[in-house]
């Protein structure tokens, strides 16, 4: 394919531009009997929704999503499920003054490079309106995965730039437009925007995710890891330019004795490994951190060459999220469940009568 | 599939067993008209074989290489090429005592709850030994690429546990043991490694990877983005616990006109993307990091549990490597080699006939 | 994935019930550059809709086919294509006396076990309506092997019942709901049918397939042979249950010396084989032909069970074509030029570079 | 992937030419806890195997079976199997005289075209002993769905040139070289053999195939229909030009009131689908044809050109089949092994929890 669908079982293939009519995608492989309608989806679209701060971009889409296909009496069919959402904001005219421009740091170069020409206007398919499908298909697997596996997905804000974050809170997660578990410091967040969005600039951000209630045994060896399939989702949404599992890259520097999960038959002493043992879910949670760059587009102007290869200068004046990792959780939360679904109904392909002699051990030690 | 294939048009799948008769692979899809003899893939697996150096596990592999399918009068013909490696060193009475036992760290435990038994001898399928066949596989795209599209694959050690390099010699990196490109640092390397096999530790390491000769137009939107795509394929090796591409994490606290690499007619200014632009290559090397835990099996004890679920103590004497990272670089750079082949025929296939009127941009400005 | 893609990089994905809202289709992997608007599909759309004479079902469906991404400017970019076909006369009340029976010859009874439940109006996913998006995908392929390759596909009616027919006019295939390419033969056909419908049964039939133009070198050893590919897309349309290439079963009783074909400098002798030699297209023209079962809709009562097992009778009085085989000419195309497309760039990737001594033998001697 | 692999989860990749040192396979994705050795296998590769009777090729191969991997304690762990067939007997100076020329019916010409070169011993990868590897593959697919499915596939001859076959006697499969399940109909066979070789000319031959103990509900809608995966695993065999399903081309000329099978509490009245509905299986034996061209490689000359395009004669002598349907029993029957068995894991996948409340109609009625 040409790498617009993911997923072997439960397979998620989508469409649509940031200025054409619409974004869709069809969900291919879903159990039958799962109770589902757009009142299932349409939270999770409204999540990710822009326009909702005024940390975000100001393009105003209703979001809308349609269940086209799959879904009869209230339930899923097993048939694939399509879904379409409606771009209704498009200010086309505002990209004019890129048409002949390549915006440093977005894919207008290399679109124009691979395909020999480009949809200009708002980034075409690379724009990050691209993602509301996967949210939408996101929220299909989430729901299988929470009613039929007891499997829920959470993600939160880590980082904004310099700002650090805790988690003491993951309800907290889903009040405020930052995404942000540690509520007591969202005035410094704001502010910290405010002083951005005045400056002209963008920056990174960090989001760590969390799948609790997983089963031991989801993932393949050897090339399809669960790691290494979740990262692939992960490094697969526009600005994310880093993963880790666990204690990732902390882990270089890490000692054996310290870095190694000791298991008792009360549970494991620790989750360094961040949920996985060879690539297969170890039954702890699961635990991911992403980094995205900053936004790409911003007011101070850049040097850049035009379509003929002239030197140019440019900057962009559309409307712009500054930070893309602000509503990036949802979209990550989407790509992680879609991913345990997929293994999730893999394992059972090939395992469902597979049973081991050995009790399975405790996510982690209570109280420890 | 069940995660032994990578891979869409060059396509690597693999069998084999740590303590089995032998290791196999097969790579469909290699262009035919290819230069090719066991003497290409051989030095590739001398670079990742065990017992070179006393930091790396004592186990005896010769690791002779036999292609048995795919190559006639020297050369490639396009049908598929089978590999051999037979295992020689095999001490399985070593692994009896692990036995009833599940490491720390290791797949052993996840292997019995997904599958209900495991092969635990030497891992069985999740040893380090599984990683031979990608070397192998490796060689092959990598050659290709080198002599059809010159593309040039180099890794290196970037850190060892709290040790730092630089990588002023890249040459340097195919005459010492840790794959180093900073040889003053290796008498360094030694006493640190010599330390910690005294203390009976391991360590992590971090490995940095390139391609350089990269053309523009490389990797597929939406899902198979080139960074997810090697994303992927680098968490699909055993110890891997993080990667990264250009800035990275780093990213997370960097500003937007600090971020983004412009553009000029005489070549890119910078390389925070690593070489990608909306998941497509721009031309820029390609700049891959990876993260590596410390390997699990050490000499000194742990808590863990047996197959019945009751508490155990396990410490590991059988022949490991302290320090999983010295091996994993031709490892890394294999798997780099097979998803930039794969997506150089993926671009062929859709693009072929593709021509921009845009001249394409250097890779950087000379003399900066 | 559950089956509804079809193409390694050609790549089809539809969704869409026979009652729900719309049907709709992404292909994946279109080559850009390719001129493509709706006046391009419509007219394929058009040849199979039903209700264009009164021996294919009353349904009224316009089936206005709406592009919803990757064509820019009037031209495909090269991301995926989504398209759209609502549903407009969908009689649901028609199909409340099949919801608790089991219509035999239809997929209601295998659907329910299967998933447990199932869409019962007018078929759900397994109507005959799920072949609209294969004849809209079918219709970019078609155009963009017509413009890139020079490769013609074109299909015709080969036997009706118990009716032989030749095909003396292939433009004629175009001015008739029969698409009978002896338009002589019409009333005859006419007759068939109208004492067909009187009697309330219905008929097979057996269409016949060719692609014009081809270059050798199409399809891919082992398990991807051209005729494989192609079979798989023939047998996955609703009613085909038999196929064949070239001289197909009469090979059967065929000799050697009868059989082979014979090349000479100015082209093969014959075409036994249908274009292909070890499962790789010769650069004759693809022969194909298919087998059709009558519709299982029929007035007359047939024994059945209900959804409790319990033994009933039932005729169906909805709107059914009573030859499947009458609009199946467009979908057999469409399904052909799909497969092609597919391998014609699958070529392109691997081989895009190998050129043979040989010179390439035309596909018939001139004259024979 | 070029076409060395089939199955989405049980997967079977193979590598190999007539010619060279070795065929293999790579089998994967079978569920753990099968017992198996090479005793499993080899009597399969023993009935497709050269040299048995003085009417097949009198190569002599041992075509002895090595498992490498994936099984542990005679017991498969879930991981890949490996296995491999040396070659033996390979007389390749037999082919220097077909170095410069294209066999007429072979893929001689289309490999040359194609890839540019071709490894013109003995047909390389275009052998009929490519075919061993599938045997194998299939032999595991076979043992697994007897042991976990209750399923049994079973092939026999139903036509030999112009001689039509009944099937009496199943049993009597196993106990003759031309898998005909009519014994007393041995020596006419064996008379029409005899008379063919001393022509020196080839024939064709029909196979028939059935599963029996289908469970109802494999095959997914739309595109991987349980008869399209089997029609292009049939099809993917060498010689095979034609495959129907039930009635298959004798449907085309069947009205809808003879065609359907009528439903009973007590079984299905007929079996013209060949046991599927909308492309799943109903529970009834699933009955498959395939016809095979005669053997292009005959002691008669014929015309055809050399690898500079100049006109030639050619007149096989090497060893080869004159009727290459005679071992294809073996083959074929892995081939449906290898597609069922792939189909029952996606069916357990997507489906292991959706009970219907209607209770399954048994195959047929007792009696009828």
């Amino acid at each position: 394919m040409s790498g617009n669908s993911i997923g072997t079982l439960f397979t998620v293939t989508t469409f649509g531009e940031s200025h054409g009519p619409a974004l869709g995608c069809i969900v291919d492989g879903c159990p039958p009997g799962l109770a589902l309608s757009e009142a299932d989806i349409q939270p999770e679209l409204d999540r990710r929704r822009p326009g909702q701060s005024r940390h975000t971009t100001q393009r105003r889409e209703s979001d809308r999503v349609t269940i086209l296909s799959g879904v009869f009496d209230g339930v899923t069919t097993g048939t694939p499920i399509g879904m379409l959402v409606h771009n209704e904001d498009q200010r086309s005219r505002d990209y004019d003054k890129i048409k002949k421009l390549f915006r440093p740091g977005h894919a207008d170069y290399t679109y124009e490079q691979k395909y020999g020409r480009r949809d200009y206007r708002g980034g075409g398919r690379a724009s990050a309106r691209e993602t509301v499908m996967r949210v939408a298909a996101g929220a299909v697997a989430r729901k299988c995965l929470e009613e039929k596996a007891g499997i829920r997905i959470q993600g939160w804000l880590r980082q904004l730039g310099p700002i650090e974050l805790d988690c003491p809170d993951l309800e907290a997660v889903y009040q405020n437009p930052f995404f942000c578990a540690e509520p007591a410091r969202l005035p410094e967040l704001e502010a910290y925007m405010d002083a951005l969005r005045k400056e002209g600039d963008s920056i990174g951000a960090r989001i760590n995710l969390m799948a609790a209630g997983m089963p031991v045994g989801l993932g393949e060896p050897v090339f399809d890891r669960l790691e290494a399939d979740i990262g692939k989702a992960m490094l697969s949404i526009g600005a994310v330019k880093a993963v880790e599992f666990g204690a990732g890259f902390a882990a270089v520097a890490q000692k054996g004795t310290e870095h190694r999960d000791e298991i008792t038959p009360k549970g494991f002493r620790s989750n360094s490994a961040g949920g996985t043992l060879g690539g297969i879910s170890s039954g702890q949670d699961l635990l991911v951190s992403i980094g995205l760059k900053p936004t790409s587009s911003i007011r101070l102007p850049a040097a850049t060459i035009d379509t003929e290869g002239q030197a140019a200068e440019i900057a962009t004046t559309g409307r712009h999220d500054p930070c893309v990792g602000l509503r990036a959780t949802p979209i990550a939360e989407a790509m992680l469940a879609i991913v345990v679904m997929d293994h999730w109904l893999r394992q059972r392909a090939q395992n469902a009568d597979s049973r081991s002699a050995t009790p399975v051990v405790p996510a982690s030690i209570p109280g420890e």
